[in-house]
């Protein structure tokens, strides 16, 4: 079968969002190695432009929309991330931007979403589909939908994370990344295995969020109720129909963490790292950091820290 | 007047870390350029093993004495950073160390001391004093007293961090330092204006600490009460003996700014750039940050970060 996207289309990207996008540095820590049994590479997508990886595929797919799709705007769901993302990247390109976000999103990604001028419409996540939403404003308005993650250009942007992570690391044997989506996890997956073959790649989601891993069981993309989960960025229903089948084929395995373990990864990388992860930037550290992975002790180990963008008062209180 | 160091001896001490201490990575930021209206460069010495750049010197010193020395064990006061740097420079070099530390002191700082195998000897601030108990300790016990700040290999140590940033970042116009007791100041600036002689460096330090700006104004180590700042890498009532000279002929001004300062900026390093600063670590970003030096906005500054250990209880106090 051919996968929606291809290694070219990651090279593309990169060159695509070079200079505009942050090439985020890479974190070691005896501390963590040792907790860990292997050696860690941290590839801090906190510390890209947002505060999360999301930028890399809103601005790859918003810099090539055509001239008259930018002059009529573009409209997009999430609930957090991907919104600032497409919001950054917008207003970076001169393009209008609408996003729908969820009423219970962090109040510091709503803020900031609109800090970069995007028009924010806000719906309940219990009660009404952001696809309809989302669907229904493009209609009316002639706006470019962009979606969050099944998308080939976002899932390209995305993988430019692992592109460079690769490129700065030498002899990388392992990555494990976060899945909500799956943007980020089949854009990485599609980068690192055309670097290294041999690279055993995973995916990591919460407890609660588990799609990915009955999808990697049954081999359907299996839809779960709204999930409750601490990590916000994971609470999609039901693996990409463009990013499973790129996952299913690239992915050795999907790996689950409770929300317990997140918020003391969380806290590890923190008080021990002093890099400050969102609880969805902190599980896939959570599932190497709780050794759920077997990996062998020589091995050199790239972990994705997806995203920073956490409120201050729920940081207070997961410190308490 | 011959100063007690000089740039070859902060050149010695880079090859006597190298290798054993981190090369910190240096962190820029748009939004905080902004904010600060210059261009900023960011050297996490809270990155530094410790979390804090006291650990550059402490080694650099331990790793230069004698087999009798080593043989014996080593003693030294510190409110934390300082301690830890010993401990972990002592475990490393397979030498005893016995840290006379404030009962007040931070307990993640206490616990990571102890951690490290040295033992602490508490003390209550208000009442007695650390130079004595530490010169008791020496005389009794046969130990050499590593001074926490006045000491030549402790200053040429701790300069070798603006050492890095100045290899690593070309063309820095200013450079902004905190300043305790002296030791991180002294030595960077010695490198700093060896590497650029036109290079004009600043000092940072609290309201309610400023031993160091009072003792500008009169020319003399002014000595003041115990000062009660959220800074407690800061609570030195005195410029050192050895490191006064030194900042006074190479350093421009002391600046001060406010507690409230300083947690502003921890807040905004920690939430805009997902890094953490203790409240020391933020004395020098609080000074750039709120404009408080006249910078020209094309100019590069290099700003310290020295430390990021901070209680949580404390941090999560401060998010609230």
């Amino acid at each position: 079968m051919t996968l929606p996207i291809s290694f070219a289309d990651v090279q593309s990207a990169a060159r695509q969002i070079a200079g505009v996008a942050n090439r985020t540095p890479v974190v070691t820590s005896r501390t963590a190695n040792q907790v860990a049994g292997c050696h860690l590479f941290f590839k801090c997508e906190n510390l890209q432009r947002v505060g999360a990886f999301k930028f890399r595929g809103a601005y790859n797919a918003l810099s090539r929309l055509s001239a008259q799709e930018k002059a009529r705007g573009v409209v997009t769901h999430s609930s957090g991330n991907h919104a600032q993302g497409v919001a950054l990247a917008a207003q970076l390109l001169g393009i209008k931007a609408t996003i729908v976000m969820p009423t219970d999103a962090p109040a510091s990604k709503l803020a900031a979403t609109r800090g970069y001028g995007a028009d924010v419409v806000l719906y309940d996540r219990q009660t009404r589909s952001r696809e309809e939403i989302s669907a229904q404003l493009a209609a009316e308005r002639g706006l470019t939908f962009v979606h969050p993650y099944d998308h080939p250009h976002i899932m390209a942007g995305q993988g430019t994370a692992a592109l460079e992570l690769f490129e700065d690391v030498p002899g990388l044997d392992v990555l494990v990344a976060p899945v909500g989506g799956g943007g980020l996890l089949s854009g990485c997956a599609t980068a690192a295995r055309a670097l290294n073959p041999a690279v055993r790649v995973f995916g990591v989601e919460t407890e609660s969020s588990n799609d990915w891993w009955q999808s990697f069981k049954t081999g359907e993309r299996v839809k779960i109720p709204p999930p409750n989960t601490i990590a916000d960025g994971m609470r999609t229903q039901q693996p990409g129909e463009l990013t499973f089948p790129v996952v299913r084929q690239l992915v050795e395995q999907i790996v689950l963490v409770s929300d317990a373990q997140v918020v003391e990864a969380l806290k590890f990388l923190l008080l021990r790292l002093k890099i400050l992860a969102e609880p969805t930037g902190a599980v896939a550290p959570a599932a190497v950091l709780n050794r759920l992975i077997d990996i062998p002790p020589d091995a050199r180990v790239g972990v994705i820290i997806s995203g920073g963008n956490v409120d201050p008062g729920l940081l207070a209180e997961l410190l308490n």
